[in-house]
């Protein structure tokens, strides 16, 4: 099987045009097949703020209502999605530009009301990927570039987790690559020592895991992306690799250099 | 060869919710493949309004400003764009929604300054079109539906006439399919009486075209429009159709409501 990269970047990168350039800069120059999913950064929020639509927020969760949903869908369908694909195709990587909604790439359904309604937001549906969808672009040599939006089926787009897209296309496309997801975060990676930026655990396999639980080393946000990467590793994805955008792709066939879960 | 439509809608569909949910149904019973081409509609102003964006204008040419092409990428690339594919979507039609630059699907050049600079705007580069990238997508059902946007090889969004990018697309797609374009507008057709709303001419020849400019009986904003509809035709293009969209895709495949070009 060809190896693909799937990689996602967050607020991190896209909220600073040179991180953001460089960032491309590697991305373009991966070999092999690969996708990006990129999320929002602050700038729905900035600009939310000028159109006077407030952020809101029920038990600390975001609430998508019509206005937000409009503007995510600006910002993060138009404006982010298109500037990193004019970026790429200055640096000859053949990006188009894409949504869930888009071919249906990825199906989802809106969430449905329980305690919460959280509005206008979308649970990734992994069960009915088409794979065939994505081989066609693909083995075309196009490079698709997802912004964190799905449709209902009912005419209505729909906010999701960008971290949740990356890992449900990586699953769905194990079927037919070695998969490589790659997800960039603002550390260097998982730390030995919460307070030692540069402690980076080079390796995590399921036992390890198990004993830096129990040592109670590791810092709280970072167990549920652990949960996540074992997750997709054993619905088939190869190795999720987890750290910082600089790093993580400076010889991405070749070295790890952040934390290497498989 | 088999009948490709290119259809291009303005803001007298896209600013109105029933109108374009009525077109939309239209287009989406359409069963040969099909290409969609949207304007930006007032929306665009509105929201360029709320964020303190004014529209700058010299000698009654519009500019593209920094400012002005973030919203535009916003607004057209985004909300518009995903809107239609969301609700296309809905109605069976397997929606794809691009800009020029995603696959760098329409080639163009930043506009060169001479006595005005336009700004960010951009020429369809008609030469350079990549008419296998357009014939992977109809060949494989899908529907593409174009935000009037480009860019420039440098990293760069371009603003980018709507009817411009329809003609250039059915012009190079004219060399694999019969290609019926298709303009949608706020009038039934070309009137044969600018004061008769009713008075659609059903079919303009060459021979006829001459005969009513002679004849001085057409209204003034129509005649670039019959002039780029010949270009087209001259260009490959099998019959252009003028007229609005609540008429002309009644029974498209059947039946001319509008002003058919040959």
């Amino acid at each position: 099987m060809d190896r693909l990269f799937v990689i996602k970047i967050g607020g991190n990168v896209i909220d600073d045009e040179t991180s953001l350039s460089s960032f491309l800069e590697s991305f373009a120059s991966i070999k092999s097949p690969k996708i990006l999913v990129h999320g929002g950064g602050k700038i729905a929020t900035k600009i939310g703020d000028k159109l006077g639509v407030e952020s809101k927020y029920i038990n600390g969760r975001r609430i998508t209502d019509d206005d937000t949903i409009d503007i995510v869908t600006m910002v993060y369908g138009g404006l982010v999605n298109k500037k990193i694909v004019a970026q790429l195709q200055s640096k000859n990587c053949n990006a188009i530009g894409l949504t869930g909604a888009d071919a249906n790439l990825i199906p989802a359904t809106k969430r449905p009301v329980k305690d919460i309604d959280y509005g206008w937001v979308g649970d990734v549906d992994s069960g009915r990927f088409l794979v065939s969808s994505f081989q066609l672009f693909l083995e075309n040599s196009m490079v698709p570039v997802f912004a964190p939006l799905t449709h209902d089926g009912y005419g209505h787009i729909l906010n999701t987790n960008a971290d949740t897209i990356a890992s449900s296309i990586a699953v769905a496309l194990s079927a037919v690559y070695d998969v490589r997801l790659i997800y960039c975060f603002e550390r260097k990676g998982v730390l030995e020592s919460v307070d030692d930026a540069n402690s980076v655990i080079n390796l995590i396999t399921k036992e390890k895991y198990k004993q830096l639980l129990s040592e109670e080393k590791l810092f709280a946000g970072i167990i549920p992306k652990i949960d996540n990467a074992f997750a997709a590793i054993d619905a088939g994805v190869k190795e999720v690799l987890i750290g910082d955008a600089k790093n993580l792709l400076q010889n991405s066939t070749e070295q790890t250099l952040g934390t290497l879960i498989k």
